[in-house]
Formats: structure tokens, sequence, C-alpha cells
């Protein structure tokens, strides 16, 4: 139902083997894409995947700190000058907008393009289309900052095989027919009505990607029927302690514990301090989540993509 | 005398090898560093090089386009993170320094250093220190755009042997305390005046790093007693003529001409359209440039380090 490429999954700096937050997001609907973050060097890494910034239907912004904002510029930039016609959707709070204002000011930047800003502020439905709805959700950061919900509703029509053999037609092309909604005749003159023979069956999904925040027991409703939690987890429980309320970050502990309570099956954690980044630290930061957290559990790294089957199960997926 | 290291040598977009401008300078004068333009990615860049932001003395923007500024808030914000108290000198139009303010406001970044702001508008001095001295000379752009001139001298002071012969002091620690500046008393009462046995000399050597720019005759003055230019090459001949003048850069082979014209002893071309970036481009620009120029050339890829000598001679260092 979902694919995510995790572009950046550093706190505040980049390191030599992480970058800053930037998250693709794609559904089983179509080709599109979605930007969740766009640090610095997102336009560069995304030079290294699959996904083209012509597929990319819209970026989400979680709050307006640069190390989820300053790669926004340049990759528009480059967007326009690749020949970008069709309209991104910019979700962000008010603040990205303004800024992104004084950048086309300031640096002399013009767009192929229109951007179709939606303003965030809270929780609000910020995108719907047929099969995907996008609602975000506040969370407690210095500056405000939101998460994203992605509901997915697959629609199909599965044929009725129990109802077909009872009405003595053979597997063919009569089949596929009934199954994309067509009435058949038989050649004995019947006519067999494709409402009596397919069932409508909605395969649906959502995930929730957060923004930087102190408070994950906010994400509870958004949580709710969700399969897949990404959450930032800046810093183990003790070092979280010894830094202090200050920087408004989630400790991996707090992050595993509401992952726990609120049920939610697969936890990926991201958005680690530079501090962790050695095999040491992870094994530290592994530690502490599965102490706290049974289910499904996923440390991002660059790079890493996951996939959220219809059944609900969340892998890795091979490099 | 000078150490350059390119981060970024593509022109306008980043490719999957090449960043977009950025360029760092060491002299033989101290430990610092400098850094002409800052696109998008540079502070990443930085990370797989020797050189830390704590050595970084300044900054200079040859002008405000987004491929040749972009990464600046995040470079600075990370200094800022990294705890640096160091004083940044930025050197830059006063565009540049209009969208950073407006970055600061609106993304709320404060830096833990202050900025020293140099406007640049054409021909000036811009900074002076001992051994030092930067020009910015006016250039031909869309934007405002200016090359910078790095002019350093290196004074020492060196024994004039004939003289010390002549006085019969054999060779030992009294000559070191001579070409230190102390006069000296022999056993014998004589007193031997160090000016007497030593002689100043003074290495210079100058470089012109070029910003945007279609007519490079523009840099006439700066040239002379250069040892090297560095300037865009964006197309060769061919491509600029089909590509009109709109976008106001220069081919190869008008830059070739120019050098030639100028004398300048050594050409490192950089900041070529993405066209080029590959086997078959990079020949065909070689070419265009070897036609019309018979000194030493280099045509630049990003994490190439080449060091100008004292005697002139610019030479690639082994990666």
């Amino acid at each position: 139902m979902f694919k995510l490429t995790f572009l950046g999954t550093s706190s505040g700096v980049p390191t030599k083997y992480r970058n800053v937050t930037a998250l693709a997001l794609q559904t089983t609907l179509n080709r599109d894409w979605w930007l969740i973050d766009c640090g610095e060097a997102t336009q560069q890494r995304l030079q290294h995947i699959a996904l083209t910034v012509h597929d990319l239907a819209g970026i989400c912004i979680t709050h307006v700190h640069g190390d989820h904002t300053y790669g926004l510029p340049g990759l528009l930039a480059s967007a326009s000058m690749n020949g970008r016609k069709r309209p991104l959707i910019l979700i962000a709070p008010a603040a990205v907008k303004a800024w992104l204002e004084a950048t086309f000011l300031h640096t002399d930047l013009y767009l192929t393009f229109p951007i179709i800003h939606i303003d965030v502020d809270g929780d609000q439905e910020v995108h719907q289309e047929p099969g995907l709805r996008i609602t975000s959700h506040a969370l407690s950061h210095r500056e405000p900052s939101v998460a994203y919900r992605f509901a997915v509703e697959n629609s199909k029509w599965r044929l009725d095989n129990a109802a077909l053999q009872a009405s003595g037609v053979a597997p063919g092309p009569l089949w596929g027919k009934l199954q994309a909604g067509h009435d058949v005749q038989l050649d004995d003159g019947t006519v067999l009505a494709a409402d009596e023979f397919r069932i409508a069956q909605v395969d649906r999904a959502a995930v929730v990607v957060g923004g930087d925040n102190d408070t994950p027991s906010l994400l509870s409703g958004a949580c709710e029927g969700a399969q897949l939690l990404v959450h930032e987890a800046t810093y183990t429980e003790a070092v979280l302690q010894k830094v202090g309320p200050g920087p408004t970050h989630s400790s991996v502990q707090r992050v595993a514990q509401f992952a726990t309570a609120s049920g939610v099956p697969n936890l990926i954690l991201t958005h680690f301090s530079p501090r962790y980044d050695n095999s040491e630290g992870m094994a530290e930061v592994e530690a502490e989540a599965r102490q706290h957290y049974e289910g499904a559990l996923f440390l991002a790294r660059d790079f890493d993509r996951y996939e959220l089957s219809v059944d609900g199960v969340v892998r890795k997926l091979e490099a």
C-alpha cells in the first residue's frame, strides 16, 4: 500500500553517512509520490534513487527549521531548470511560505510551475484525492510542528467464484468482462449481470509521519487505525534527561512507550542525534526501543526503503 | 602559496557526480581557509575533506543565484550547532545579506557567532590582512556578479651566506639568531647586526576566481600578475551560439582565448553545463580549450585539489 524511502535520518546537522530529514512516500494508487520534509541536499539524494521530480505530487513540511526545509529552494529551482510544468502542492506552516517568497524575491528565482500552497496550522485535512487523504496533526516543538497521516483506500473488484461456478460459466474471457463490470450474454441467451458476480474489496492502510515533537501522545488520535508510525527519536532517555527539555525532542523510550500504548504494530525511528551515528550508538538506541516496544521495529538509515503491505506488515526492501 | 579544493563544478543543477558551485581556498600563511560560493550541500561536501568550519575565515559569494548560495543557511546553522564563536567574514552582493536576514527571521535561525558583512558592488578591496589582500572585480551576468582576486605576500628572511662567511662566523646557533633578527656578540666582543646578515625575501602569488560571467575580458586588470585563473566555462562555443546570450555565461573558447590574451599561465575551467557530464562531453570541452590556450589547463572535477607553488606552477594533487 505504501513504500517509504528515507533520504535523511540525522537530527539538526548532517553527518558523513546521514543527511538531514527528508522522506519519500509512494502509494499503490499511481506513480505519484510525496516528499515529507526537505532538508538541505534532498535533491542530491534524489539523484541516487529511482524517483523523479516530475512524479512528485506534493511536499509536506512538518515545521520550518532548516534541517527540514533548507533543501526546498534548490529542489524547486532544479525542477524549474528541468522544465517542470505540473503544479506542485506545498503543504506547510505559514513561515515556510514566507521564507520561500523572500527567497524568490532576493535570489532571482522564478519557477516554471505553480505552487499550490496549503497553510498548515494544527489538526486539519490538508489534501484529498480519490483513494488518498492526508491530514495534519499538531505536535509540540519550539516552532509549530505537525505530523502527517496518509490514509489510502484502494478499491478493487474480485470475482465471486462460488456464484460463477453455480452459474456454470467456465473460466475464460467472460470472467474478465464480469470483473470489469460488463454484463455478458451467454450462447443460450442468458444475461449475467456483473454486479451479481463480483464483490467490492477495499484495502485500507494508514501511515503517520511525525515532525519534531516532544510529546508523542499527541498522536493518539492520528495513530488510530494506522499500521505504521514514523517518529523522531533524537536522544536516548538518559541523554534527553541530561540535555533537558529545551530542544523539545522525544527520547527513544518515550516514542516506544507511546507506540506500545497506541497499539500501532510497526514503528520506524529516525532523526537521530549525530552522537549515535556509529554502531555502538545505534545498538543503544535499539536496545532502549526494544525494552519498551514489542512490535515490528526499524531504525531508519539513509536510502532505506520500506514497504507496508495490504496485510499491515512492514518489511525492509533490499537495497 | 595556494591550495584549491573544488567542492562543486556543475552549472545550475547538481548532477550525480558534480555538485553546484563551491571552492575552498587555502594559503600558506596560516590554517585559515576561504570559501568561494556556497551552493546547496557544500556543508555535506566538507564532511568528506580535511577542512573544518572552525578554520573557515570567510566566505566570498560571487552572485546571489541559488546554485552559488543555497548552501549558506545550512552551513551557518551547522557551524552554530557545532558551537562556533569566531566571527565569520561574509563578502557578498547586498542581495545575499537581504536573503540571509529573511532566512534568519522566518526559519528560527540564531547564530552563535557574528557575521561581518562586506557588501560587494563591483571593483573594490574587500579584505586585507597581513600577507593577504582580496579584491573584487565586476563581471557581466544577469545578476550583479564579481570575481575575487586573492593576492598573497609571504615575507621571510634568508641568511646572506657570503656576508656570514666573510665575517668568519662558523655555521651554528648564531646563524639562527641572526636570521630571527637578533644582533649577536662574538666571544671577542664584536657585535654583528642582524640586518647586515639577512636578506628579506618576499614570495608573491595571485589567483583570480570568477563568478558567472559572459565577458572574460572584464578580468584583464585582475589577471595582471596573477598565476592562475579559475573561470566558468558553462558551454562549448557551438552550444552557446545555440542557447543564445540569455543565460549570460561564457563558452570554453571565449575563456581560453581571454586566458591566452591575458598571458595567465594556468587556467582551471569549472561550472560545466550538466550536458557535458560524461567522458565525451568533457573531451569536447578539453579539445576546445586546448585549441585556444597553450598554458597549463585543467578541467575541475568535484574534490579535485590543486596547488599553486611559489614558482607559479599549478599541479593537481593526488586524491
